[in-house]
């Protein structure tokens, strides 16, 4: 674990929560003791990151039954408690299938379902510290590009990252990342920020380029206090100085995470993640996207078929309350974009490395036992 | 002149400026009649753009002049006082040869300033048609970029956009634009923003796509606006939607100003313009730029050689006042980025195209007479 420590706990009397609607002004938890509390925080994304939200809702269901216990509930309303936990944020599956989970130990009892959580917990972490051993090994084995397929051919213009190749694995690294992808959205490490963190425990890191990542700043906002609580080296920068970043050679690889992996290495994240993979290619730097292996979703043949969910324009033409564009402007806001495969130098899961660009199976192999 | 007017102009009593801070929330225009007032205005960016600074400046002279005349004050008095406009905003080469210029004509009288003054916005509004009229031209005779050369080799990864080519010049084109190089910048036109309402006067425009420009927001605040007063439909983004926005076939082209451009053909301007640029390589679509020929430095021989200022952290770091970063974490904030000729299509002056991908030389041709 971080000195972040982990997102959602079980205190023995409830779920404890670190807040991070009130990052990074104040760093605030909450304990949770009923299900009432545990639906507003998990609505008002006090807790957010499908891993810490598959605990929440598998603590949930050891907090829903404790509540059950404790005011003597007829089975009725505990399933209807459960319920409300599992629907607190529709689109929101790994929360779902927390619940679900949970759900069908409680014949065993709240231990077991306390016990489920912790695992939960415990195989995330023990599968992100597995991606940033990997992501490390593979970033610090000095991998180069391959050259002459999906890259720009103008070299000329590629001069100021000329020495990027012979460079990796020789100084500290300089890395580039997007979005939130640590302690905060995992249990407790982080796949994307995984590899970074393990790049600094190795002493292999120079500085981390965050971007801010707008609309919602969780590059500003959570990775920048992450790294910030760990006294490792950053520059905040808006999203739109990504480009000029990696082209002018001030990073030597991109390091991202995913929301879903289509089964031709197609990666869905965060918007902007697309412009990083094309600047990366033009510049001729790793593009790394970090993620478990359970991200690859085998049923979705390519990123065409994974449909670009549309936040609304809210998020866009206010900043804090207030509106910054003309009172009848509407935005486009979606909330990721895919990534061609052939962009995706390397796919790191817990189980090693895919060189998805140089036509290698994102799916990745099964677990060595 | 468009509905929004020129951001600067004579009263007869002194200048008359509209208030660039205050937009899009309140249309206020000042009535300046004094030196102090105008430094003031200069300084905190009421006015800003480089052609509106310069007649600023020029305008300026005429008000100095004219309160002498009415204050009595001595030739020391009124040169310090010019010299005080000149000086306000210190890297605005504009401001500092509108106010040289106009000081030349000062010994010819008041009017002899304002005559030069109004020339200076004229003839800058005649550029910005006349960069508009070629800039429409061009795009609706449905150029196709020159393949095989500049752009990536991946057509099976650009299905979504594979009408495009096909499409210009039949249907209304979607427009995507970075910053604001309209009314607001110029002298009540525009460059990129008036080949947009060149297209929108022609009919010949759907819709376009805004960049919202952090840090400063010129995007959502000035461009939005500036679409807003005069009803061409547009949608407002996040900067790091722009790549998806392209790259899924969303826009037929994307237009931009330009700060500076080499002799080369490379390209300065408002930072995040050069991932626009590399989307637009990858999905084949134009990257065209629009400047007044007098934006080409014949001095600077590439943009290797144009520095990249960096600005305070700051604009980065708070929104609207609050801090968005942990107090610790610093920035990285460059106001500019550059694009290298092969990437640009089209750059579109008063004089005409050229296309630079294609190895035109980016020095426009003198005009024909």
């Amino acid at each position: 674990m971080t000195p972040v420590g982990r997102p959602v706990s079980w205190t023995g009397n409830g779920i404890r929560l670190l807040d991070q609607t009130t990052l990074p002004a104040r760093v605030v938890h909450h304990e949770v003791t009923d299900v009432d509390a545990l639906v507003a925080a998990v609505r008002r994304l006090a807790v957010r990151g499908a891993p810490a939200l598959g605990a929440a809702g598998a603590f949930g269901v050891a907090l829903a039954a404790a509540q059950a216990e404790r005011e003597n509930w007829d089975a009725a309303t505990l399933t209807r408690a459960i319920g409300a936990i599992r629907d607190a944020r529709p689109t929101a599956l790994a929360l779902a299938l927390g619940v679900d989970a949970a759900r069908q130990r409680l014949a065993h009892g709240i231990s077991a379902v306390l016990a489920y959580a912790d695992d939960l917990l415990e195989q995330d972490e023990r599968t992100n510290r597995a991606i940033g051993a990997h992501g490390a090994d593979w970033l610090l084995r000095g991998a180069a590009r391959p050259t002459g397929t999906t890259h720009s051919t103008h070299s000329t213009h590629s001069t100021h990252s000329g020495d990027t190749d012979s460079g990796i694995g020789r100084r500290p690294l300089r890395i580039l990342t997007h979005c939130n992808t640590g302690a905060l959205a995992t249990a407790g490490w982080g796949t994307a920020l995984g590899i970074i963190r393990e790049l600094h425990a190795r002493g292999a890191l120079e500085i981390v380029y965050v971007d801010e990542t707008r609309p919602l700043l969780q590059g500003s906002r959570l990775t920048a206090w992450e790294l910030d609580v760990e006294d490792i080296p950053h520059l905040v920068q808006v999203d739109a100085a990504a480009a000029g970043t990696i082209v002018r050679g001030l990073v030597d690889a991109a390091v991202v995470g995913a929301d879903r992996i289509a089964a031709n290495g197609d990666v869905a994240n965060k918007i902007g993640t697309l412009g990083v993979a094309l600047a990366c290619a033009y510049a001729r730097i790793p593009f790394v996207v970090a993620a478990s292996a359970s991200t690859v979703d085998p049923a979705t043949a390519s990123g065409d078929m994974i449909p670009i969910e549309l936040r609304g324009g809210g998020e866009v033409l206010s900043h804090a309350g207030s509106r910054v564009a003309p009172a009848r402007s509407r935005a486009h806001n979606p909330a990721f974009d895919v990534t061609p495969a052939h962009l995706v130098d390397a796919l790191v899961t817990e189980h090693g490395i895919v060189e998805v660009a140089r036509g290698q199976c994102p799916q990745p192999p099964a677990p060595s036992r």
